[in-house]
């Protein structure tokens, strides 16, 4: 597609593209708004998150088409998060008249990709221009039975345990501010491999620009009751952990020497630094009573992310603290915070 | 409040002013997603819009407080148009640091003033720090019986109706243009009706800033089986009805005499002009069958804007056509459009 095109033309070309609508789905792009029957659910749970050109990604670090992908994906994690089904998902951007042909097309055909993976639907949305790229997606899905999994659900004496990885998103924006490479136009995993080079630089970049929201891991955790609380690591785990500590009214232990860190990391104490405080690794951050984890570890499938217990809650104030050969030190979040002035540490 | 706080500071204080929680509400700001009953209702709405610094608004023109209730109010206009009562909303907003103090709290309160005005909680949201001021809001409700009224539902033969009031919205914008006054501190009605100084500019320019959503009659409308198709006039009369037409399969025929003009307005020409494509109205735009427009004439509430039947449905190419001293003339849609390029009639 040209660029120039009307925003009609753009929610035409967006609407011949969606496809495999489910009933429930009344109505999607074209009316005022999208309207689905939530069916016998008792839980809806709905969330949105944006991506800001200059802000949460560079336009030459991307592709519109990993754009597109990531602005689903870590709108899934939520979702995933909660214990819930994604189902559907809303599609806000702007961005600039010249970049509506092969740049929106691009985008759109990743955040279809995206959708189509998680069985979810685009439903409807919002088109405008601006000077710089901004995407913000609602997405939304179902609860089936029993509770969502809140953060604020962790009891005393659970064990916190992630799934997933932890410091190489961070390792992945690393790459990409040192080398400040055009990537404008690879858009296959394919392709981002042979520009990495190796393997480890390719789990680090694709840690940060297509991150995989683990929606099975949270979805089989709720349905089998194997969580009290649960958050993704959206901020860096010591942030997100110390949302559910506070939350939740208890104190956080962690044991340093269960993080998992990458291998092939140069320096343990930066590798422990970014698996701590990294932030954008959208791994499952949940506390597990004893008997909960005793049943998980009996039946969690071979086929999902390893799965670490790193820590204990704990009676104590609302915080995090790092155990580490023995001693125990309150540690506080440094976590991404959009409105924190940087520190020389930064 | 003051600036330079963190994200958490500014999540705390929004989630101590939002109120008034319906029991349903199961989750709501302070996890990675809201969380709700849908309860009964086979059909849920939601929409999202946004509203973007120098592409919708110009900070020096409105105040964040009044910006705060429109962007809110223009997606629950998308929900009047469904005939949709509204129900919540999530609030994606992006702000320099140096906004978050007064800025930031002018904004909310005028969001929550805006939500509490059509008995809506805020659910959640996302927040991040951006050189220009971006909301994205995200609003839902329900359809209790009946469907809702979609803009592909207007039947041959049909009635055009529209309630509310045209082209002012663009004439307030004509003002702003024209005088670009300081309105940065004007947060209250009263305050704007000082400065505008005479009743027919208040008017245009309460239009323009703080428009009030037709919800009671949308869902008056839906809730009593008067309308078949129903769309809001955000982008113009023209362009918003010519949507109905193509969706419907029918061509629309407006009655030029029968469009309501506002008086004490200079030329009456550049009156219709606006009141065709001007857009940004809200205004409802439905259509009625004959037995419907008759029942409707019965019952219409006092208390609702006036209503003016405008035209009617018929058979033929899905177009909007002017009937004007009797001719009828094919017009194309010259509404808000984001990317077609600007003409010199713009």
């Amino acid at each position: 597609m040209s660029n120039g095109k009307s925003e009609f033309d753009l929610i035409a070309w967006i609407r011949r593209q969606a496809d495999c609508l489910p009933p429930s789905l009344l109505k999607s792009i074209g009316d005022d708004a999208a309207v689905f029957d939530p069916g016998p659910s008792r839980a809806v749970v709905v969330t949105t998150d944006m991506l800001l050109e200059d802000v949460h990604f560079r336009r030459r670090w991307t592709s519109s088409c990993f754009l597109g992908r990531k602005s689903l994906a870590v709108n899934v994690s939520d979702l995933a998060a909660m214990g819930a089904r994604p189902y559907a998902c809303l599609l806000a951007l702007a961005l600039p008249p010249e970049l509506t042909g092969d740049y929106f097309c691009g985008f759109v055909r990743g955040f279809l990709e995206e959708a189509r993976q998680w069985n979810m639907c685009l439903a409807g949305g919002d088109l405008s221009r601006n000077s710089l790229v901004l995407v913000t997606v609602t997405a939304w899905g179902y609860v089936e039975t029993g509770p969502p999994l809140y953060r604020s659900a962790a009891q005393e004496g659970d064990w916190i345990v992630v799934v997933g990885e932890l410091g190489f998103s961070r390792r992945g924006l690393g790459i990409l501010s040192q080398e400040d490479p055009d990537l404008g136009r690879i858009e296959s995993e394919e392709a981002l491999y042979t520009w990495a080079g190796d393997a480890f630089r390719y789990r680090c970049l694709k840690a940060h620009l297509l991150p995989t929201p683990l929606a099975d891991v949270g979805l089989w955790l709720q349905q089998n009751g194997l969580a009290n609380a649960m958050i993704d690591v959206s901020d860096g785990l010591v942030s997100d952990l110390s949302q559910v500590a506070r939350e939740s009214g208890l104190a956080a232990q962690l044991e340093t020497e269960r993080i998992p860190l990458p291998r092939g990391a140069e320096d343990q104490d930066r590798a422990l630094d970014s698996a701590l405080h990294g932030g954008e690794d959208y791994a499952l951050l949940f506390t597990a009573s004893h008997p909960q984890l005793a049943r998980l570890q009996r039946s969690y499938p071979s086929t999902f992310p390893s799965c670490n217990v790193i820590g204990r809650m704990i009676e104590g104030e609302p915080a995090v603290y790092l155990i580490r050969r023995g001693e125990s030190q309150k540690c506080e979040p440094k976590g991404f915070d959009h409105f924190r002035p940087p520190t020389n540490s930064d």
